[in-house]
């Protein structure tokens, strides 16, 4: 517990009605997008600007007070949660879109800033920023960067840290630094800017950022493709890019996730496929056709049973709704899920699927697959029950299983959702010890006191 | 001096074959692409593998030697020179192409493959590997990441960090670590691999990598647009991208580099124009196609007196042969070329070439600007001649103007060849105290004895 002379200093930084330490307001801000962990600060900041989040973190640092950074709190690994208490560092009322500069091709953003508003704001421009996590309806930008989100578009743009020009940085010292810049091509010293995306809140506050912007494609085609085996699918994946087609986005649903929609709301989805792919390609009208025309041959020359156009947006828009409608269809059937996020080398794709039929089958569970084919970030997801331990320890090992077959494959623990407080167990097991030594070092060096989201990353 | 102990040591690791200590070889190993600095190494190797350079490096270390590594030798900032003398570690002999990876879009390379080999194996697969410096036929792939390479093709593809999957590192104390992996997303704990992307060689040795390809373009077209205000050049530049249309390259030549071009090697470039902008759009021949229309009518209709689209790849190949012979004809006409990497943001082109104009005018000496403008990185040039200290006195004022206004608009130093010994100067002077101390504490982290490449990006 924090004293009162804390809070009361946290007040004339912030203001008191930027202050908030009523058991509400706690309670709100004792979570995030996994549900997994409840941990109350002791108190929740809304600070207006860098330099009062500055104030906040030489307080914190001088007193070495837990300092949590968050925003829309939509992150799924326990990241944002205050799990050593402390003050929750908010952001949402850092909310402006400084600058677009359409002569640039890029924005000047806070913190704050909800992805979708952002999206609006630029669309009205012809622009858009490639980064779409599909916590998009709710997440701020200081956390896409924080966690280096991803998102079905990485296929072709790649993930976020390919959008992130500059940022302006409150050290957990104190100090305001900007990293980066506003240019595309920046050769200044070391590559500082990287070590902060994907550092997970853990090495400072983000106050300001310059995203690289692409104009908005002028034209987008879906294509579902229906197969009757799941490896096929997976081949499929590669097939198409190898051919040199390079679509925005490739999803996989599985039978057992395609079911569940059309329970919840029926799309017209083949329910008796044993998985589907949903392809959208965009850019130029005429090179979209052509890309389109290409997929359909390729997919049927490798094993698909169907390929459905979509005739226009309409149809267009129900597929992807229901690739979306997929994780709640997944979360609303069992009491736990525990949803994984591993990423392979693409070519590995039905490898990993056999991996988890496998295991399906040896530890007795269900497991269902369905994520971002089209950059071998998979969401694979195990069916259990906590309050039953006897399976929920099959359950566990089954998702152990996952992640070392995933693992030997060539692939990581995580592709977009970070380490936070769910993966700590496996990141630890599997990361050479010198390597994790160089980033405990790094953080000594920025977070001597250990004060910014402690408890994070590693235990 | 070194003693000869460590001369017989280093016999032993890499075999009496791979140490060089003959005046010649000395003489061969002391320069980079600048020749602006001269100093001999007391011994050369040429190791062929990591385990080799993982011993080197712990015997350095324990001796407190300098190793300064060295590729190809192309870099253009002073990067590669043994300004400390010690071990230079040359890679050329570890030139493998490990793995092509059709299927998951990537290669593993050791560092010493020329990216035109690597280029001419990829072809034969239908695959490439975007980065494109001009040093292209003899720069490897290890220097290319230590230097976080660019080249023209970076408006629509982006800088060498963007094609960086893994590396394999051995760190100044000799550990062997790999960072990243093999897949596109990765979000596993700090982001250490983009510290060792650009670091210069200063942090370690790349002893191998992985690289994201890219299916080859199916077409490609170039357009020559020809202007008379070289101002009106640079705004051709951001009207085209800010109307969503993406050339791989966007080049240009000011009125001096195009008559130097000429009189060495008649290529049919309008001798009276102020500037030409050179576009190449690839991809799916349709999409280029339209793209190209979009370009010439764009141009036309903000000031453009001429637009010529190469009718085929002969005639595009001149054209870009023409632009490669710029930099020939720069430094063939001037005793002295002071060459600058200044990079802007894109809107900010015309204000810098008009800010250079100016400099040119107020301390009466020649700037001549080409460069990759379709990202703000231009390449302006003051000729001048060492040896007569007043002419150069005024070049280098005019050189410190430059950048400093390229700062002012927003810009960064070097946008692609380093800070290395070139910079230190600029480097100081521009870059916030803290920062330069957050990257010096990075340093002295991973590299406690300064043995790695000392005496480059700081004094």
């Amino acid at each position: 517990m924090i004293k009162e002379a804390i809070i009361t200093d946290l007040q004339r930084i912030v203001g008191k009605e930027n202050t908030l330490t009523s058991p509400e307001a706690l309670k709100a801000y004792s979570y995030d997008g996994t549900t997994s962990w409840i941990e109350e600060p002791d108190v929740v900041v809304f600070p207006t600007s860098a330099k009062e989040i500055s104030e906040i973190m030489k307080l914190a640092n001088a007193e070495k007070i837990p300092v949590t950074p968050r925003g829309g709190g939509t992150n799924v690994s326990g990241g944002s949660v205050p799990i050593q208490k402390g003050i929750v560092l908010c952001t949402t009322k850092m909310n402006k879109v400084v600058r677009i500069d359409k002569e640039n091709l890029s924005a000047t953003v806070e913190p704050g800033v909800v992805l979708q508003d952002l999206t609006m704001m630029l669309m009205k421009e012809g622009l858009f920023f490639p980064p779409d996590p599909q916590s998009f309806l709710g997440a701020t930008l200081g956390g896409i960067i924080a966690e280096n989100a991803g998102g079905p578009a990485c296929v072709k743009y790649g993930v976020t840290k390919q959008y992130i020009l500059g940022i302006e940085v409150v050290l957990p010292t104190g100090e305001i630094v900007n990293l980066g810049g506003r240019t595309l091509k920046n050769v200044v010293g070391y590559d500082l800017l990287h070590i902060f995306i994907s550092s997970e809140g853990t090495l400072g506050v983000i106050t300001k950022a310059e995203l690289k912007l692409r104009p908005l494609p002028q034209a987008r085609k879906t294509t579902m493709v229906v197969y009757d085996d799941v490896s096929k699918a997976g081949e499929g994946v590669f097939r198409v890019l190898e051919n040199g087609v390079i679509p925005n986005k490739i999803e996989l649903l599985d039978n057992w996730v395609i079911n569940r929609i059309e329970e919840m709301m029926p799309m017209g989805l083949p329910k008796d496929a044993d998985a589907v792919l949903l392809f959208e390609c965009d850019g130029i009208p005429e090179a979209v056709e052509k890309e389109t025309e290409k997929i359909v041959e390729i997919t049927k020359q490798f094993g698909a049973v169907d390929v459905r156009i979509a005739k226009d947006q309409a149809e267009a828009d129900k597929y992807w709704l229901a690739r979306r409608a997929g994780f709640a269809a997944v979360f609303g059937k069992a009491k736990t899920v525990m949803a994984e996020d591993v990423t392979v080398p693409r070519g590995k794709i039905p490898d990993l699927i056999k991996i988890c039929k496998d295991l399906a089958k040896k530890h007795n569970v269900e497991i269902v697959v369905l994520g971002h084919a089209g950059d071998g970030n998979l969401h694979p997801a195990v069916l259990t029950d906590i309050t039953n331990k006897e399976h929920y320890d099959r359950a566990v090992k089954a998702m152990d299983g996952i992640i070392e077959g995933a693992v030997e494959l060539g692939g990581v623990l995580s592709g977009e959702h970070g380490i936070g407080l769910e993966k700590q167990k496996f990141f630890s097991k599997i990361t050479d010890p010198v390597v994790v030594n160089m980033m405990k070092n790094i953080k000594k060096l920025f977070d001597p006191n250990n004060i910014m989201n402690p408890g994070k990353i590693w235990d």
